[in-house]
């Protein structure tokens, strides 16, 4: 079966962590929106599940999966679903709910690490909320970064069974944070350098994921977006103290 | 089993979704944080899980649920849980995950709840924020209240199968949805009212919710809190247009 990833085009968002996932397992998609128009693809095809009046199950914003005849929606959701199918997962029943907590968490992260650009309204233009921004962005590295950050750093430390967040083999949660590391070194290079000092286990996680040879083949494939503006990690000088 | 669920006392918040779905599946379970401090529960019986040093799985923060062995952390995944043991989601798997889907929307409309009243920090107070809070309390109403209450009663709309979100039965998200419902009208009566002129399914399915005998035996109880503005759903008039 070819997946078909449905996500804005131009930047990784919450997209990156569904193919991040989809790379590492090999598996066979399509990436929807950088299918020409006149072939059933860009934005129109993404419209059409969201907007379109037919659609039993209708996601409420991308990024979505469908698989076969199922419409996955919700990222945590997607990976949920991959690491069932991928390996990507614990086996037992446990472990599979332990993984899915963590990558709430980091959707919890990811959702604090927007909003510091966006603290009044994610339909207005950062420019329009620069003052709010500067002071959620300085609550966010004084407070939630190495809160958030120590959390992860913790449960890495206490996992027995390997080097990373959940059982001996790597999960779609190691790969979404990681991602996170990679994000934060971009949006805010300072903040992000000091609050890493103090978490030497999730430093050697994103090593150890980046050198992932499915992984490394993504990032080499040139398909890997680069990191950017119109993104949710975006590098505002004035937000990294 | 008696499942133990641990919640901030004094408020709703989030361990309200969770105790909707164990009251409707009429689940044994103990509110740990009600129980006295001498008897091993209070505050410090969280804390013991969320800043022991001994705890494999540590949850990020409340609500967590003890199933047995089992630690289960994060809303959305602990109703994952509770709703294929006690039938509060369809059997089949894509059922189940729709239902899932369902619920982390409604968790990200919730985050947006809380945040009109803490858009430049959880840890600071309410006093410190305002001008802020009132610029993304009218984005909120304009924008993402319509956007969010349309979605869902676009959903109830298109179930053709029963007069709730997913499949034939009550599920746990539509237990959340009437809660959801229930917290807006406290918190932005106004707003509130004008939105959900627009959604007469989501209406309709906020009083079903509370007219089951179980759930309106539990809010009869008066083991159900009242709203008050140490919670994610606060009335602040001001914050209501």
């Amino acid at each position: 079966m070819r997946y078909e990833l449905y996500y804005w085009p131009g930047i990784q968002g919450r997209g990156e962590y569904v193919r991040l996932a989809l790379e590492e397992a090999a598996a066979d998609y399509v990436d929807v929106a950088l299918v020409p128009e006149h072939e059933g693809g860009g934005v129109p095809a993404l419209d059409k599940y969201i907007e379109g009046e037919g659609v039993a199950r209708p996601p409420f914003a991308p990024p979505f999966l469908k698989a076969g005849r199922q419409l996955i929606g919700q990222t945590a959701n997607i990976l949920l679903y991959l690491g069932s199918r991928h390996g990507l997962a614990p086996r037992d029943a446990a472990g599979k709910l332990w993984t899915h907590q963590l990558q709430l968490t980091l959707a919890d992260f990811l959702v604090e690490v927007h909003d510091i650009h966006h603290p009044i309204g994610s339909g207005l233009y950062y420019e329009q909320q620069k003052p709010a921004s500067r002071r959620r962005a300085a609550d966010f590295r004084a407070q939630r970064l190495p809160k958030y950050l120590g959390y992860f750093e913790r449960v890495l430390e206490r996992n027995a069974e390997g080097s990373g967040l959940a059982g001996a083999s790597v999960t779609y949660a190691d790969l979404s944070l990681a991602q996170i590391v990679a994000g934060l070194r971009y949006a805010l290079p300072r903040a992000a350098k000091k609050a890493l000092r103090e978490c030497p286990r999730i430093v050697a996680l994103h090593d150890e994921v980046f050198a992932r040879p499915r992984i490394k083949r993504y990032v080499a494939s040139g398909r890997r977006l680069a990191f950017n503006n119109d993104d949710i990690f975006r590098r505002y000088p004035e937000l990294d103290g």
